[in-house]
Formats: C-alpha cells, structure tokens, sequence
C-alpha cells in the first residue's frame, strides 16, 4: 500500500489539453458531477439534452448555468427557447439519461416519464431536483455556450442522485465519522470490546475491498475505463453502443478507452465491432488472476467455515428487497 | 420498500428560490460534484479558495469555468489575478478543504504541501486533477463572477476522487455490472448456481444495508444532514466549526440543518454552541431504535453462528490494511 502511495504522489500524466483532447477530457472527468436533462421546448414540442456541465452561480438572484455545443443538432432549439428547466437524475435514473442521449431532437423524451412545468418544460418524475428557468443570459465559451438561467421554481426530492466519475455512472458513498471509525481512514485498535454495527462492517470492508481491487487494475497500467471495456469485450465482439450500455461507461469515455487499448495493442477493429486481441486476451486474465489471488489472500487465515457462512449472509442481505422497515413515529418507543 | 417508492414520486418540495435561500442551496445539493481548490498568486503570495462550481466548457480551445462570490474577502485577489490553477480533490484530502475554507487569504494553504505550476500557482500535492489556466473572460453572474480559464497545462493522476453530494463529503461507488447483477438493481434468481464472488457480495450487501437506513431516517422527517447533525449532538453540546468536523459535512450544510432543527425544537442554542432538546434526544433515540431493529429485522431468518462468522470476516477485512497486492505483470500468470 504504502509503495503504491509514494508512487503515486509523483504519478502525473502532464498534457497540453490544446493539443490532446483525449486526455483533457480525461482530466475533466477526475472531477465528479451529477447528471442533468435539460429540457426546453421548440415549435410546441420537447427537447432534451443530458449534460454534466450544470453548476450553481449565485444565490440572490438565483442563477444557474449548463453549457450547450454549438454544434449539437438541438442547440438552434434550446437557443431559440426562452426557458429551460433542468433535471438532477437519481441513482435509479441511469435508463433515462442513456434514452435521452441516444434520441435525436425529435426523440426526445421517449419512454420517460415527465409532467409538466410552468413554461410547459419537461419536468422528469423521479429526479432528485429540478430547476425551472427563463434563459437569463448566453456567454460565449469557445466550442460551447454558456446558459445562465435565472430560476422562478425549484423542488426537491428525497433519494440518492446519480453521479458521472471518471467517465462512469456511480452512486455517493457518505464520508462520515462511522466509516472512519471503522475502517476507511483507521481502525479502533485494541480497546474496541464492543463490537461496530453490522452495516457498519460491511460498508468499511466493501469500501476496502474495492480500493484494493482498484491498485491491481492500475498495477496493470490500465485506467477505469479501459479496464472496464477490455473485460466486457472477453465475452465477444461489441460496438460502442452495446460496450457503453453493458459497461455503465458514457459513450465519448468508451470511445477514448477504445482508442487507448487500440494504440496499446489490447484491442482491435472489425467494422463497427471491437474484440480483445491475443494479447488484450491475455492481460485480461492476468488482472482475474491477481484478482482472484487478491481476493484469497483478503479471506487467508479466515476460517473456511467463517468465509462461507459470511457469504451466505451477504447473499441474503443483497437479495433481500423487501426487508420490512417498519417506523411508526413518535408513537412506538415509548418504553 | 415500494411504498416508499410510490410516496417518494409524489414527494416533491416546491420552492421559490428567491424568496427560500435555504430549499434553493438544498436543491442545489442534489446535484453532485467534486471539491475543487482554486489557487492564484497575489502580490507575490498564494491566494486559495474551495469550490464547488467548477466545470468544464469548451474541448477547443480548452476552457474551464467557476463562480467566485463578490463578496468574498478573496475575490480582489483573484480578480487581480491573470492565472488561477484548478486543484481536483482526491478523497483522502478532505482536510485540504477545510484547511483552505477556514483560512483567510493571509493563511492560505498552510499545512497543505504543494508545487509551483508554470505561472507560479499552486498545484496541490495529491490532486487527482490540476488546470492550470489563464483567465480568458469574467462574466457577471448575480452574486458571484464566472471565471472563465484558458487551460494551458493540465495533469492528472490515479487516484479516488473527494465528492461532494446531498451537503456532505463522499466518495464514488461505480455503478457496474456486476453490481446490477448481484443485487443493487435486481439479483438474479434461480440459476445462479455459481457463487458470486465475495467481494461482489459485500458491495452489494452495503449498498442494500444503507439504502435502507436512508428510507428509516426519511421516514421521521429527517433529512441527511439534520439526521447527522442531530447525532453528533448526542455526546454533548458544539460549535458549528466543531460540528463541521466531526458530522463530515460543509459548514454553510450544518448551518442550514441546525435552522431547521432549531425551528423544529429538537436543538437549542447556548451561545455558539447547539444542543438537543428533551425532543430532539427523543427523536434520536426513536431512529436509532428503528435502525436497530432494522438491523435485527435483516438478519432475522439467519443462523446467529453465521452471523457472528461474518462478522469476524467482515471486520477482518475492513482492518486489514496490508493485504499483499502481489502483481508482477506479465510474468506470473504462464500456467
């Protein structure tokens, strides 16, 4: 651990963004955003547009911005609406940001749920916020334009929102005093007698397990995305669209991991179509193996009969959908 | 579960921003993001501010963009300022937020160890991301400016990037297949004769596990941020600096949560300090109630002796911070 630590503190790909795009676009995406449709309306009919770019302006008066590529095919009919009302998709909204990506101007919307906004805005159900705008201002910002909007309304819903992070969808881990407590930062050593909740343990150890699994993948000098892509194509060839829906990766991330594993030799072209070459094959099943030999060292010195039994637990605890939540307030703890 | 559902579809809280700052930050909330720190050089000494505004704009030219509050006492700085540099926050530097946003402009960057980017700026140490920019436009936006940066050099490095999400600071847990697979969207059913692999199963036991505690505090009116404050509270009355601390959440997040909770009469205020009410302890102890037969209701059905070996597992692997990643690519898997 603490090698790969040092390593990395040194570790900085350094680029001129002028002149690579494809890691520019890799740098923006180290910094976390939620996913935003933008919804308007053009000639009585809704657009939509998922972006990332959204961002918070200013408090009073209530302004927000997303920025709008001057070459989109539904930029002349979000620049020639007067409003826009913005979306903030929730973790179980992936569907929706993928449906209104893929469809064209006219498109748009289909299969999702929405209702009505006050300027007639598409208002997506189930989104954890959503903003309701009059274009307040357009900046010029280079291939893009900036839409300021001023918000007459906004609503708020109660569940978890979906993330894009180093060009994947992710939902928000909580920071919080118990998972330092438990494991993240540092472990309570020694005069822990009472033991942490059961919750508690399994998100430190999951949390643990992942970063570790994160230091092999990068071992191998592969990045998120890459590492994603090459895995999914071991089960055959595939085109961008299918590796982007079966991977949970965007579509621009996909194609910039494509082009990487390409120029390493990972991965070849057939038409439309990508595979693992002999050689993508064969890092492939490096990564499972030391996977696989990560996993067993993690479990050695565990008693089998333990490891097993914990297993069927968090089988159960996965599975089980329906566990009963069963709060009357203010009424049952009166003890 | 689906009661929930159907009752959170409906659920929305509807706002005028202009007239409540307060729902329109919460909303504002919703949507995730990174924790950028902006650094600039001002009369010859490091200026630094953290921000959540950051965003990309342009791929060509390459340009950036964040909102800096008129008011704020750093703003001439900036503003005098021909370059400012991006620092995208990795998710062990937390305390590098916070060591910016508490100090002045005087103290900026004290304890945090960082590098001279090509103009000067400081490029922080363990970012996962740096923009180093020239500023191309300041726009007006309400309250605040839009600086818009020319980016001459950016750089990136493997690491997990800081969140910021719903108030509080977190980190991402990627969405992936097998997460759908093992139980986050649906478990598959019948067939799955072939174990799936632990650490698959512990993720998607975590995510299940906190989902659920989320619906038990909802359900007694409480949202994330006054639930936690509201907690840290239990041990004694604290500032809102304290409380900033130890609740992992942004300063301006516990002010907002202690309004409510103090307009609800579960907190009351002595001084600069906060306490719970007669009520608001009473509340707590209800959740926490419900949380531990939440917990019992989980693993009811269950054999205690698997219980209790998963438990050893689990808090096994959540402290064993030195598993040996034992990779040597390209030479050990020639089976």
């Amino acid at each position: 651990m603490s090698l790969v630590a040092e390593a990395r503190a040194l570790a900085y790909e350094v680029s001129d963004p002028a002149e690579d795009t494809r890691a520019f676009r890799n740098a923006l995406g180290q910094y976390g955003t939620g996913v935003a449709v933008i919804t308007a309306v053009h000639e009585g009919r809704p657009v939509a547009m998922t972006v990332n770019s959204f961002a918070a302006v200013s408090l009073d008066p209530p302004l927000v911005l997303w920025s709008l590529r001057n070459d989109s095919s539904r930029a002349p009919a979000f620049l020639a609406a007067h409003r826009f009302a913005v979306n903030v998709l929730a973790a179980d909204q992936m569907e929706v940001a993928r449906a209104v990506a893929v469809s064209g101007a006219d498109g748009a919307l289909a299969g999702v749920d929405w209702t009505e906004g006050v300027g007639g805005e598409a208002l997506v159900d189930g989104a954890v916020a959503r903003f309701e705008c009059r274009v307040h201002d357009v900046l010029a910002g280079g291939d893009h334009q900036i839409l300021v909007g001023r918000v007459d309304r906004c609503s708020v819903s109660e569940a978890e929102p979906l993330l894009f992070v180093q060009g994947g969808y992710a939902t928000p881990e909580p920071l919080t005093q118990e998972r330092a407590d438990t494991g993240v930062q540092a472990l309570p050593q020694g005069d822990a007698d009472e033991p942490a909740p059961f919750a508690q343990l399994v998100t430190a150890a999951s949390h643990r397990l992942s970063r570790s699994f994160d230091e092999v993948r990068a071992r191998y000098g592969l990045g998120v995305a890459s590492s994603r892509v090459l895995k999914r194509l071991g089960g055959g060839p595939l085109d961008v669209d299918a590796l982007a829906t079966t991977s949970y990766l965007g579509p621009r991330v996909v194609e910039d991991a494509l082009s990487e594993l390409l120029d390493n030799g990972l991965v070849a072209r057939v038409g439309d179509r990508f595979h693992q070459t002999p050689a993508g094959h064969d890092l492939r099943e490096q990564v499972a193996e030391s996977a696989r030999r990560f996993n067993d060292a993690a479990l050695a010195g565990l008693p089998e009969a333990d490891v097993a039994a914990a297993q069927r637990v968090l089988a159960a605890l996965a599975r089980d959908r329906d566990v009963p939540v069963s709060t009357t307030p203010h009424k049952e703890t009166q003890r």
